[in-house]
């Protein structure tokens, strides 16, 4: 079987205080983590909640990375989800434990999705 | 320990022929399980690569559905990521179903996140 994607998901706790409380701040580092993790960005989209509370995504080339923040509780959700074999999702996941100033990083999932009984590529005959 | 969240994800294999070409189609579909399911839409982006793949993703009050498609495997990466207990998370699934014409659906994973030591209303003293 070949896997079309993987998923990250990764808990983000005990976040710096402050730090989840900005849509613009959090896109920033979002945005960061992708270029240094060499994904390649399609577009954006940040939404603060009232009174509080972010949701983000980056669809990327090669699919996405989202983000859930609940500052009150210095948490966020984040899943990074990923095609191919170039980005580099170590460094994503340390460029935003930085960003965040996570004290207490879960990657709690890391999953193929989309098995397939082949590769993407059709062997030549 | 209470959970912030809760993420689906769901493995929309054997499809429509035709069913994951369309980002606009495809919008509309979501947008549709958005709406069965009692969720607010905050706002939606999908995204066509060539020369064939749509992704997107629809922002709601409650979090978000993403989704990854693939139409030359007629397959489709769909997350699910709710908080709160309003959103009729099957009928988003069995929607989604419908619209794509999906003629093998597998929820790959339904997991907690963003465990907390306590519940998101304060105790009265």
């Amino acid at each position: 079987l070949f896997a079309l994607g993987r998923q990250l998901t990764i808990e983000y706790y005990d976040c710096a205080p402050g730090a989840l409380l900005d849509p613009v701040e959090i896109e920033t580092a979002f945005l960061k983590a992708a270029d240094e993790s060499h994904a390649t960005v399609i577009t954006s989209s940040f939404h603060k909640f009232e009174p509080q509370g972010v949701s983000g995504v980056v669809i990327i080339a090669e699919s996405h990375f989202t983000v859930h923040a609940w500052p009150e509780h210095n948490y966020a959700a984040v899943d990074i989800f990923t095609c191919g074999d170039s980005i580099d999702i170590k460094r994503a996941v340390d460029s935003l434990t930085l960003s965040l100033g996570s004290a207490h990083v879960v990657v709690s999932s890391d999953r193929n999705r989309g098995l397939i009984p082949y590769g993407p590529r059709k062997k030549t005959v």
